[in-house]
């Protein structure tokens, strides 16, 4: 990577450079990051792009935070422990002020997930921001998709729904209380990666993954690579205090299963785990295939990429 | 990363997937890498932009290996013995031929630079270009660039100024030979990054850069980085029979000089340090600051990004 570029941007922040598996950050060729011993590495990449992801008004502070929180969920996904990111930006044209206020969200994000930035690249073209994320994963131990089991419990962490609502108060299509809809655009940008939560998870969950398209979406990944089906009980769906208040409890439940950009996780207990604290049953894991949800969810489920 | 986008492109190539160190690649949250015991992560992301970084008639062969090559070339010039790749695409559309031939120079670049795609992430948007590189660096070994010390020799690897003048040719600038300009633009749609001998300079070279900027900007790199002078004997340069036929020889120094594409290696030696096979010393490490090729190069020198 280019020092020259990137540095751009790294300016306003090379201090956040720093983390306990941070051999060398930007500044040469290549970061180099020490993984613990006998650990393997996780690593996923997310791309936002301006108007399809985040729509164009959007602060760049919240911006970059989300950006990251996005990338940070898929490590909370595998159980997998913070190690550091790197970032490829793509910019129409270097704005100073843009650049600090995006740093600042960038920081806050570096510092609340434990992700040091280690290197990066800056291009000139539309806007368009990845985020890769390095994770360290124990032993052999690892999160996966496919391990539900008939028998086992279906949870998420959280509240569902908030995001797809909260995109709902950004795009002005929101009909309830505007205080709370201060608090769900918060949540659409401000997302929260259970990273601590997929830590824990790593010695008793049989299955989890992230609720990045909506919840029958990507429990239906689940499903498909467990070879079995997951029962959802719509009436156990954690819903916020803002969800709740809504007058229309169909909308609610329709964000709660289908909106994406939650970023809580989805996951399967065995018989006789624990419920981590935060967390709610909301379902089964029974033979068969794919997401039962006992709605008809008419129009298309989940967040369509293309 | 959802599977559902990524698998857009990932379809064309799945068995591509496959490597020593992939534990896991495509289709969870993230994608798992073992490093050797004892060994160290080496990462780098490099973007490409149409109309910035290549033409945009550029065929998607071309562009994907060419991609992949400039990435991988940042693992050579640290020393890294290369592990997988995970790509961030953007599309405008989805093109189902034009994928197909994207996913070609792909696969010859996975299997020419023992990179296995092991994730990644497809989104709607101008075309841009992402890959990440991971390679294992044994031990406490790295090459850096700061470790030239007075009295080392100056090296490059292979012949410089051919990724410029083949750029020449794209555009449509060249005045040589026309069957010289097919070498040409070759070596610029399919440059080669110096694996082997970035592995080889591990236990040898004192500091180490991969020729993407142009020679002068990136030996100033190492100048900078290494507290001091690097002296360029223009004379000593190599050239390929295409430049060295070309009547214009101040044009051919230019290239060379500041032209940038070209991913060779430069590097320094200690003295006694044997020179390796396809490498030619350029000229030497003296004490002072930047880097003195003897020649006043007017206008920019190297590629600006902004």
């Amino acid at each position: 990577m280019a020092l020259s570029e990137f540095d751009l941007i790294y300016r306003y922040f090379s201090a956040l450079g720093r983390g306990d598996a941070v051999d060398l950050g930007v500044g040469d060729d290549c970061a180099i990051l020490r993984l613990p011993p006998g650990a393997r590495l996780a690593t996923s990449v997310d791309t936002v792009v301006e108007g399809v992801h985040f729509p164009e008004d959007a602060f760049p502070e919240d911006l970059a935070y989300r950006a990251v929180a996005v990338a940070a969920s898929d490590l909370a996904a595998m159980g997998a422990r913070p190690l550091g990111m790197t970032l490829a930006i793509t910019l129409p044209v270097v704005d100073e002020l843009w650049l600090r206020a995006f740093s600042e969200g960038l920081a806050a994000a570096v510092t609340d997930f434990d992700l040091p930035l280690v290197g990066g690249d800056t291009t000139r073209g539309s806007l368009c921001i990845a985020v890769q994320v390095f994770g360290a994963l124990p032993g052999g131990k690892a999160l996966l998709r496919g391990g539900a089991a008939v028998g086992d419990s279906l949870c998420v962490s959280g509240t569902l729904g908030d995001g797809a609502a909260g995109l709902a108060v950004v795009s002005g299509d929101w009909r309830g209380d505007p205080e709370q809809g201060d608090y769900l655009e918060r949540r659409y940008y401000r997302p929260t990666p259970r990273l601590a939560l997929g830590l824990e998870l790593l010695d008793t969950a049989t299955a989890a993954i992230d609720i990045s398209d909506g919840l029958v979406a990507d429990a239906g990944h689940i499903a498909a690579a467990s070879g079995a089906k997951l029962v959802i009980d719509p009436q156990l769906l954690p819903l916020s205090p803002a969800l709740q208040a809504l007058p229309d409890r169909e909308q609610a439940l329709r964000w709660a299963l289908s909106g994406g950009d939650d970023y809580e996780l989805c996951f399967t207990l065995p018989p006789g785990a624990e419920l981590p604290a935060g967390c709610t049953r909301i379902g089964r894991v029974e033979a068969g295939e794919g997401v039962d949800c006992g709605l008809d969810l008419a129009g298309p489920v989940g967040y369509q990429h293309f």
